[in-house]
């Protein structure tokens, strides 16, 4: 069968690769069929690169072209991403893609016009990478009421978080370190502001609810006001703070969904997720909790999860899967912060005795070098906003959420 | 769809109640159909049971039932569960199971007939209890060469050695605790002797390399000569001990397939796995290491594996999936201890200096009330036989593989 694949970045030119250097599992599980890229779409020169006969700069040849049934989208960003999927699948073609931007703003529209028109548009590996999870979650849910989701869901800003904890680096160094070692970009927004992991939690929180969610719904705090004295108090805490991602069920009509710093309990499956992993936790009402784990970046791993769906698309030429998703309503993403209760870790400059009288018995935590009008501290249960309230007139440096994964 | 069940015990009458509470999540994957059980076969009696218009003591009620087209064996057992499943398959039914140890014996039979007859064998709960791993692995497969794949199979040893590591109970202790618990059985020498682990191994090795492995082919030792000496020197090699299934792809045509008590050290995924969790970490050769976590038995958790296969069959009602695998030659599996090098711990009634002068170099570990006439080590790199042979004329307590995972 003829495959395409347009944007040849990282991603991109590990699909090729993949391709070429795993055909004998790729024809086993095709049943003998094998995946041939006859076009690599790519605006860039790639100047003494093997495939320079498949190179193209324009997109027609891709489109017009009836023997390609398959193509790879690993360009990145909405646009022309946006414009070029919808036309490959009216046209009938299959397209799989790691583009979570894309999936986060225009899944329902892109398996919309895939149902109409018969074909698959497949996204595995926009989430966790090479990681399997956007199946075996739809696998769950066949006998699950999923009760909530949480996930390391960037390997970039876990990394800079291990470094912390286990090393005792500063944000700024471990920052640097993740952009000498290619793990985070020179301009790491996206990353250590949590935008790149709320477009995960929107894919999932789409998945796994059936109704679409998109980026601004969903509130997204990085992990840039993170210090060392946090990493150590909630050490005294017997805990590590993680960049979660995170789901709620509420009612048939609402779920929470948001990005924030947790502080995640040692003895979690997520609290031992450490560098550039990522780490998936579904809970569902019958199986309990299961735990996705694997890098969630990275070329080839990334680049086999886009070929796996692939091979799933060549397999079923005709058949639509059954990962479509609806409209919700406005109202649909709740504000976990006046909604959800739960134990939060806060640090201020402030007394024992004065945090006491605002918030009744909370624990309060111990670090190596603490000032004397320092304290930190894990509080009861209770909604994000009730606990602001309760802080009226203490010096809050830090809140951060406490999980119960 | 109509539907039976045959075995109404833990898993079985779980599967009856996941059908009826699960209306909702059903429905919205297959698109609208509901399963509806129909017969339950059982020898048993169950007084004052709601589905006593259901049960039946006589197959021949699910086999010429025409309107049943998806029947869940969980039996267990090799006898009847084959005669029956092969029967069903071919009468034109697809069956799902959580027999494992049917699936170990005689899978390559059953998925044949399931093929031959244009229905499903699906074998989801029979590893790992609820945790999605067959299908996932299934994926992982289609871009990646298996390298190898360890796994924490059986939560009654899991359970019993987390006992030992954590509360410093003794093994019997801790077997008794799991008896009393309801984790294991008055008679627990399929999990205590490693022979539950073992059939999982059969059909991950199976699944993964494409050739049918018998538990006969299989090195299965269990957790029975584990101490809390061992535990303890394993500590202050920052490691645990745990009950592993491994499998290694050697070549083409041969793999290793064992099940041993294993060194992990803290670090890895598979060391945090407490109690009575299972896990099962893949490693492909583009993915890296994946690594799936959830509760691996429990009525609940291993019913709504079988009914999510259930309602992929009731889609897929005309479809056998990719699930088939050959047969192997009798060479197939090799004895992993002539041909795997990795190094072991061992403990011995011995000297550091006979230790030293028959192996050369090692890494001696210390534990609290250690007498002096005993050492415990961790070796380099060798084979098993290599190690016996030098160890010749020294008086071994244990030997313990080390893992890379």
């Amino acid at each position: 069968m003829k495959v395409a694949v347009m944007g040849y970045g990282t991603v991109g030119s590990g699909v090729v690769e993949v391709i070429e250097s795993h055909k004998k599992s790729i024809t086993a599980r095709t049943g003998g069929e094998m995946l041939e890229v006859k076009h690599i779409l790519d605006l860039r020169e790639f100047p003494g690169d093997p495939h320079s006969d498949m190179f193209t700069k324009d997109f027609n040849d891709i489109l017009t072209d009836d023997e390609v049934k398959v193509v790879a989208e690993t360009m990145g960003g909405v646009n022309p991403a946006f414009d070029f999927t919808m036309k490959l699948l009216k046209a009938g073609k299959s397209v799989v893609t790691s583009n979570k931007e894309l999936v986060a703003q225009k899944g329902l529209e892109l398996l919309k016009a895939a149902k109409d028109n018969g074909v698959n548009y497949l996204f595995e590996a926009s989430v966790g990478g090479g990681i399997p999870i956007i199946r075996p979650m739809s696998q769950c849910l066949a006998a699950n009421n999923v009760e909530g989701i949480a996930g390391i869901l960037n390997g970039t800003t876990n990394f800079i978080l291990t470094k912390m904890i286990e090393d005792g680096m500063t944000f700024e160094d471990a920052l640097k370190l993740a952009q000498d070692n290619g793990y985070a970009e020179k301009d790491p927004t996206a990353d250590i502001e949590g935008f790149d992991a709320c477009r995960k939690v929107c894919i999932l929180a789409s998945l796994a609810f059936g109704k679409h969610v998109y980026p601004n719904q969903v509130n997204a705090e990085g992990i840039t006001r993170i210090t060392l004295e946090d990493v150590s108090y909630i050490s005294d805490a017997n805990g590590v703070i993680k960049l979660l991602g995170q789901i709620k069920s509420i009612d048939d009509d609402h779920i929470a969904a948001f990005v924030s710093p947790a502080v995640v309990f040692n003895g979690s499956q997520l609290a031992s997720v450490n560098g550039v992993f990522n780490a998936i936790l579904v809970r569902g009402d019958a199986v309990g909790d299961v735990c996705f784990y694997g890098q969630g970046a990275g070329k080839e791993a990334t680049a086999s999860a886009v070929v796996a769906d692939m091979v799933d698309s060549a397999i079923h030429t005709e058949r639509r899967r059954n990962f479509g998703w609806g409209d919700g309503s406005e109202s649909y993403v709740v504000d976990e912060k006046a909604v959800l209760s739960m134990p939060f870790y806060v640090r201020a400059k402030s007394s024992q005795s004065a945090v006491m009288s605002a918030l009744g018995n909370v624990k309060f935590l111990k670090r190596v070098g603490q000032p004397s009008d320092e304290v930190a501290f894990i509080t009861d249960s209770m909604t994000q906003n009730e606990l602001v309230d309760k802080l009226d007139g203490i010096d809050v440096i830090n809140i951060i959420k406490v999980t119960n994964y």
